[in-house]
């Protein structure tokens, strides 16, 4: 099921590619002992973007699959997914 | 100053190495419009690998940046920037 | 509405009067000096505590709520809801 | 070993009560069916104060304890002990 627009696909797809710009610039940054309260700084950085990228992937799941989902009585299956991402934002 | 050795330099640089993969595992799995939750799984799996190199990095810093800071005297720095890390950790 | 069935009612309201005399318990450790480590084991234990209320209330919310709000056209008010809270999770 | 000196003891103290105050308020919120958003926005605010607190007490244990134990060679399990709570920070 095709439940991103191709306007938040390209969206999504731009920031993970900066975001593994990223994680490469990580490497370097270990490579050339960065102090590592700086390194920290910044893998932090990553993190709270792929948590952006979370944020507008649920957006979207949540309009569509979970909309077409509950309209097809599905309800167990959608509830259970939710929930699972749920849990895992703690992480 | 160095307070990484070689090893931990090693180990830190090949499991971001890792995660930049993953990463870009990620741009694939959007663009093949895989299905969300596993999408959102992943993402997941990429925090909790960052989170398992800052571990890494904060146990060489307290090991080393911060023994060094306290012996000579700059304990409200070590303060400072130990604090400033464990507040990120929420992110 | 009535959201929540009696049995899942009373399971939440007994697990909050735990962790009420959880807090009540933190106050006295810190009045005894306990060392710091013990007491942020225990404030942490506290959180996840109330983050497993949470999981009960938004599996509720899910099959409930959502539900009748999707059915009922409510989609963007449904939408915004679980994406608040699902942001709230990392705090 | 006295690491909190009153003013932060008392300060830790009051903000204790406050938040177990709140949690009396969330069992009358569940008890009185309030909306499962505004509950969770409610236990949300709880954990953040829980959060507050062991930003406080981790401030002091590195001012006081760390410091002691460093100068005193006990390096290893002042690590291990920042590594703890630094951990169990994104629960």
């Amino acid at each position: 099921m095709k439940y991103l627009d191709d306007r938040d696909k390209s969206k999504i797809i731009r920031r993970l590619k900066l975001l593994e710009g990223q994680v490469r610039g990580l490497q370097k940054m270990v490579d050339a002992d960065t102090y590592c309260i700086d390194i920290i700084t910044q893998t932090s950085a990553v993190k709270q973007g792929l948590s952006n990228v979370e944020d507008l992937l649920l957006a979207n799941h949540l309009g569509h699959c979970v909309v077409h989902q509950i309209s097809s009585g599905q309800i167990e299956k959608a509830k259970k997914e939710v929930l699972t991402v749920y849990k895992l934002k703690r992480k």
